[in-house]
């Protein structure tokens, strides 16, 4: 079974946004044992879920798990994704698709925030 | 110094994300040490920015920091969010506003990825 695992953002009019999620696949997907990965964009960046699934499919991927680098289960979560997802599995079949809750409710986001907030005012 | 804390997150039509919000900024402010705090929201929810800005003024907060719950340094920081601070600057003369880099670079982001990516394929 090769893995594979696609970091599905929202998508940006900066590069330097869209960048960012590429730098932060690359890292999860070194962290989780994923030899190839994709950032994917909902909009303003490529490539597509689709496109992205294609690309794995054909580097050899039999299981692809999409993680959504979302922080909040918004419209895009809920509606967008799932819509999305249908449509890669019906473009690529015979791969397995594999979504996973977004970043929400993870303990450490709280975390990150306080730490932000205090390392401002620590002067 | 009373500080406060507030974090400014998208906002989303769906009520249960705009409450994830509220969730992880009250844990926010707690684990940071802030007794007084805002969830604010650029759209499709309130408060914004410059209503909870007032709102903790009245409280008594001296500073106030803003901590934004944005993945990327997108158009929404870039451009929104310097906008939105000085607006609320203007309102509520008298306030000291200190405005925080986002998630966008933390290291923790990469765990959170992966670990959701390994969870959905530990079977």
């Amino acid at each position: 079974m090769v893995d594979a695992l696609v970091v599905f953002a929202h998508g940006s009019r900066r590069a330097e946004a869209n960048d960012a999620v590429e730098r932060v696949a690359a890292a999860a997907a070194e962290k989780g044992g994923f030899a190839i990965w994709r950032a994917a964009f909902l909009e303003l960046a490529e490539p597509t879920l689709a496109t992205a699934v294609e690309e794995l499919h054909a580097a050899g991927a039999k299981r692809i798990v999409v993680t959504p680098y979302f922080l909040v289960m918004g419209v895009h979560l809920a509606e967008d994704l799932p819509r999305l997802l249908d449509e890669a599995a019906q473009a690529v079949p015979g791969v397995e698709l594999v979504a996973t809750p977004g970043l929400d409710g993870h303990p450490a986001l709280a975390d990150i925030l306080s730490e932000r907030a205090r390392s401002a005012i620590s002067d």
